[in-house]
């Protein structure tokens, strides 16, 4: 279905394709759960892990899946003091090595926007977007669908309230553009000076004056992590004053739907983005995210690299 | 055996469970010795190292290990610029990502005493104590008596003298808390400061003035590394000062068996707790104890995620 | 053919050895162009990693070599703040420590000249020198004598034009010696200070005064990676000022033969050593030496080890 594709983003994957891989991972999902959880499908394909920033889960939730799917992986961490850094080597100088080493796919986080469309345009191998800037982290949305549809069968129609920071954050935009293909309807709440103006013009959503305002009646809240480092720059008020007007606890849980779910990318601030006892709750799904993350990573890999049925 | 267990450390573990361990030990030291040094035994199982102190040998020997049995392995470095630990994430929210992924073991190494007993309550996956803080090392006191054995046959009755810093030594603590289990006779030497009052009530051990008079008719004399950081805190002399009066040399052993074996956890300061010369000697068992190590490990994982007979 | 041996450098390997290496890697090149790129020739065999410097390239080409014979692998990375230097471990403690654990083969880097020979009179497994120091890099040179052949079919009395900073260059030694006892001509350029006085004599090579001079009818221009620590230490004028004398150009390239083709080991500081069109240009076979590193450290891995014919 996307055999020979690249994943850059959630924009101009059609809803087919995201069920398709959706459909796909709930068969990895059941196979991550056995004794023996591995299949042959990518026996003797090349899968680099290429971390430009470090990342400890999602790289490993990558590996996982390379693994589980019996692929060869290698991991290249290229942030700090490593030598391509060291010696000055470009991204491309670097993309252009692992693909002539006959790299099967490329697995790329890195600090800037669009770092995996310019290698997509410029080598062999399939390459795949593990979060670049503040653009896109395609998987993670698709984990969170995943998780979504498990509690809630049809997508189409259900309310959900983004939470945070969405300016900075690349795991609301890949949702704000799979969520629109979908038609889910979307409501977001946050500090104004971390909410684009133009943000629902373009992806469709409701702005709501008030967390509470955007969790009325939704069936998923999904909370976004809050960059300490938003702070420095003035965009924020003290943590303290974040936590209590944007904060979730269970009290504004209370306002949304009687089966809603909670949700987070992690790794959570506790008390800051959600107070301690909403995470460890009976509707947080955060670790059910964390499963269905390998999960969805196998299906994209072994979707793209076209081994055969499992 | 210990099919199912945790291995957090060596209080609590009977004289058969260890025994139990060394046999198996030994089948998979022959194993490692083969060209092809692999079983299938634990193919599609899913195990973490998570090492929050940078441990090279212990990492490489687990790792190892893992790799024998056919495991699917993942590195978790958490120590220093990592993600995790970048981004404030408690060792909590780390292990419940890593049990989430479904891991079947996760071996942990952490600065703190105490940290993988907290996990082993709290997930779902088994839990290995690498070396927490100043507190337990269980593999290591395991690869110890493993070596001891085959040099004796019988481990009870045996004389060990243990030299040095036992007071902040987690490989210490586990052997002697095994020791004891099997009958083993300990005696103590090292700086006052670094031997704690209550030691020899605790764990049955007899403390001696001199190193010497602990060495006297032993059949295992077990020096332990100086951690030099010791030096800042105003613990210990000069590193030439410890050299003279607790470093052990060829004469020194004289004192012991014929048949005596010279153990040192590594990797060894020369000249510090052992002059050089006896460090490659005829009495140094210490490579023998990194063969062994990789040995125990394979048994330990074996026998807790309950593979067949290999 | 080099079945059990170490390769620790050009110097004693004769003509023979590295035609039958050669001939070899052409066997893997093709192997890494499957969909299924693994042949199981190294199952259950141990493999070691060991970088005391940090090189990306150096070490995925090696981890993927081993990954493709199906060894198992582990990295150890020995620089900056890792453990065992932090615990002032020596590199011969270090090795012995992964001798014990049954390595077959200690593939390492070390930026100490004959640190790969001291290991390899002291342990059992083989050694791969993966560059020592300003000495030697002999898996560079092979597949760097592996590209020119799929060129020209006859490597004897081939010109060779070696540009740049010859002084600390190890991949200019492996290959000055290495093509020495193929038969090859060597003709060497560059800064007056980067060129020790003997090295004609000691290798047979020609000494040009200009970069033009050397390329004049050459069938092969070899460029050499600049150290830009190199200027700090005087050796050097500016970048700006070494990039017009000695950097390669288009134009520049006109003065060798038809069929010319243009290396570098990689990465390239673009408009330093190489204008960057040339880089990308027809005559440049840069990709096809990093295709070539897997294939020959394949090669070389198998042919150490003994696996039988894939």
């Amino acid at each position: 279905m996307i055999r020979g594709q690249h994943l850059l983003g959630m924009r101009d994957v059609p809803a087919d394709t995201i069920y398709g891989i959706l459909d796909t991972a709930r068969g990895f999902k059941e196979i991550s759960r056995r004794t023996i959880k591995k299949v042959p499908s990518l026996r003797g394909r090349t899968v680099l892990n290429v971390f430009y920033e470090a990342s400890t889960r999602t790289r490993v939730s990558f590996e996982l899946a390379g693994k589980r799917l019996s692929a060869d992986g290698v991991n290249i961490s290229a942030s700090g003091s490593s030598t391509s850094t060291a010696k000055g080597e470009s991204l491309l100088d670097m993309a252009q090595t692992l693909d002539a080493m006959q790299a099967d796919a490329v697995i790329i986080r890195h600090g800037q926007s669009g770092a995996p469309h310019y290698l997509a345009d410029r080598i062999g191998a399939r390459v795949i977007n593990a979060g670049d800037g503040q653009h896109e982290h395609p998987t993670q949305a698709l984990l969170d669908l995943m998780t979504i549809r498990e509690r809630f069968e049809k997508l189409e129609g259900l309310d959900v309230a983004l939470i945070g920071d969405i300016r900075h954050s690349r795991v609301a935009r890949s949702n704000l553009i799979a969520m629109k293909t979908l038609g889910m309807n979307v409501r977001v709440a946050g500090p104004a000076t971390l909410i684009p103006n133009e943000l629902c013009d373009v992806y469709g959503c409701v702005r709501c004056d008030t967390v509470e305002q955007a969790m009325e009646g939704a069936h998923v809240v999904m909370s976004l992590r809050l960059q300490r480092e938003r702070m420095v720059s003035g965009l924020l008020p003290s943590l303290r004053e974040y936590a209590i007007e944007y904060g979730i606890n269970a009290k504004m849980l209370e306002k949304t739907r009687n089966e809603a779910i909670l949700m987070h990318p992690g790794p959570v601030n506790r008390g800051v983005e959600l107070a301690a006892d909403v995470v460890d709750g009976p509707r947080s799904v955060i670790l059910n995210q964390v499963e269905n993350g390998v999960a969805v990573r196998c299906a994209v890999l072994y979707l793209i690299l076209g081994g055969e049925q499992p």
